[in-house]
């Protein structure tokens, strides 16, 4: 069930999207900018910059064309949008040339999908699916996102063969990454590693990607027991910023200066600058002006003198 | 080198003594004693509940004799004091009924053991080795603790050799268990599965324990990096409090409701009720008034329906 540790790792910030997302105060469109220009500059090859979803809905992210259209991006940085549906693509597909990738997600479980989307999961597979169809004919690289896919908070256990299915379809459509959603932190290390095993073997040729939550304070220890079964690609986010709001009091994605200051300490290559992307949490920092759940923000990157 | 998990682990809380000598301010002796009362009743097999050390250095610890005397604990849980030294174990012997084991400690590096208590390595060796062999004359189980085990905050990389040299000749004094502190949350998995697996080979018969920082967030990591070469003995401290004030800002142990939350997600029993010890460090939380950075006591624990 173990494999030999992965050398390098891929790691999709998500913060300017999930993390904005879910501020309760709107951050300046001008914020965002800079912070995505910085961050596309620590060595972070994957960024995950808005989302196009309905802005009374989602007022945080009601920016997203001046967001593409403001950012400057390096060469060789990916950039990715979420869309929730065609219509969402549709407008996305009016700043084509600003992007490179879309995301399209739903939920495992029928009541987080209900609640999130108000949709049964088969419907939100089968418009996925019609997105991922119209994304791929305008050659754009596809990822669809599986939230509560190590359980839900309404339903409680999700069978692997259930994400996994749908995960299936997904690819079958045109997704290329699958991102296996912690959502609400309920994954522990052993499942992990048998989620994986199970996912590898049934999505050949499939990027699996995990994006895990930092809850119950397991998210590193889920990475851990990601990269020992052959996962190298992770989603996260600076500051430990944006998750999911159930439950209440409940801390957000695994911080990405966290997920790189470990794997970097034990010899596995992210590309990132830790000291830069350090920089650019303080950014963030300083104009939420509320302690991060970061823990290497708080206590600096390790000195080994 | 790596191991099948261990089906059970034993877990020493250490935040009586570890989390509250770090509070700024002193808690009052009745709130220690009901809070040891109520975690003694939790399921936690080992508990230690304060220090002998000179009270004009560390007033927080000053009530350590009411703190023994006024306590209730049931059978079958183990209570230890930390000593300092011969001094502070003769002073703790005034009280012998009334505890079980004794833990001494140093550092594993020249600088940081000679800021903490103005001695060299090897005069604190020499030092622990004669409260051990007096402790011993008690019939007292005796662990030594060695801080900075895995990196030290003003050297640097602490070589294994070393540190397995020192624990050697504490096992030889009467140390039937040895802790390795990572005192300023310096460890990585990797080096965490290597290290155990070097200390597990030069000590037969003694017990190890892992002593984790929650310092970059890595904590639970580190604690599933050695519960996979066989490690089952962990020390934590309820809330995530106490640990090292260097470097400022940094967070403190790992919290024990994450540690049990997880491991006991993963099958692993630890024989403690995650209820009743959330209920423990709620009564802490509300003494400190202040948010804790455990995150099971922010999350809840996981509902599986």
């Amino acid at each position: 069930m173990t494999s030999p540790l992965p050398t390098s790792i891929k790691v999709r910030e998500v913060g300017p999207r999930d993390g904005f997302q879910n501020e309760p105060e709107v951050i300046p469109t001008g914020v965002k900018i800079d912070l995505i220009n910085q961050l596309a500059r620590t060595g972070l090859k994957r960024i995950e910059v808005t989302s196009f979803v309905r802005a009374d809905v989602i007022p945080q992210l009601s920016d997203a064309d001046a967001v593409l259209d403001g950012m400057s991006i390096p060469d060789g940085v990916s950039v990715s949008v979420l869309v929730p549906n065609l219509k969402g693509l549709e407008r996305a597909l009016e700043r084509r040339d600003r992007f490179d990738e879309v995301n399209v997600f739903l939920s495992a479980s029928e009541q987080h999908n209900r609640r999130n989307v108000n949709r049964s999961v088969e419907e939100s597979i089968v418009g996925a699916a019609s997105t991922l169809a119209r994304a791929g004919d305008e050659g754009l690289r596809c990822e669809a996102v599986i939230s509560t896919s190590f359980g839900c908070p309404y339903e409680g256990r999700v069978p692997v063969d259930r994400v996994v299915e749908i995960a299936s379809r997904l690819a079958e459509a045109g997704a290329v990454e699958i991102g296996f959603g912690d959502t609400t932190g309920m994954a522990n290390p052993k499942q992990v590693k048998d989620f994986f095993s199970v996912a590898r073997q049934a999505l050949p040729g499939i990027e699996l990607t995990a994006h895990f939550h930092n809850t119950r304070g397991q998210g590193l220890a889920n990475v851990l027991a990601a990269l020992e079964v052959g996962v190298d690609s992770f989603e996260s986010s600076f500051g430990e910023l944006g998750g999911c709001p159930v439950p209440a009091g409940a801390t957000g994605n695994i911080a990405t200066e966290d997920l790189v200051s470990m794997v970097e300490e034990m010899g596995i290559s992210t590309g990132v600058d830790l000291n830069l992307l350090l920089s650019a949490v303080e950014t963030v920092a300083a104009q939420l002006g509320r302690p991060l759940g970061s823990h290497t923000l708080s206590a600096g990157p390790i000195d080994w003198q």
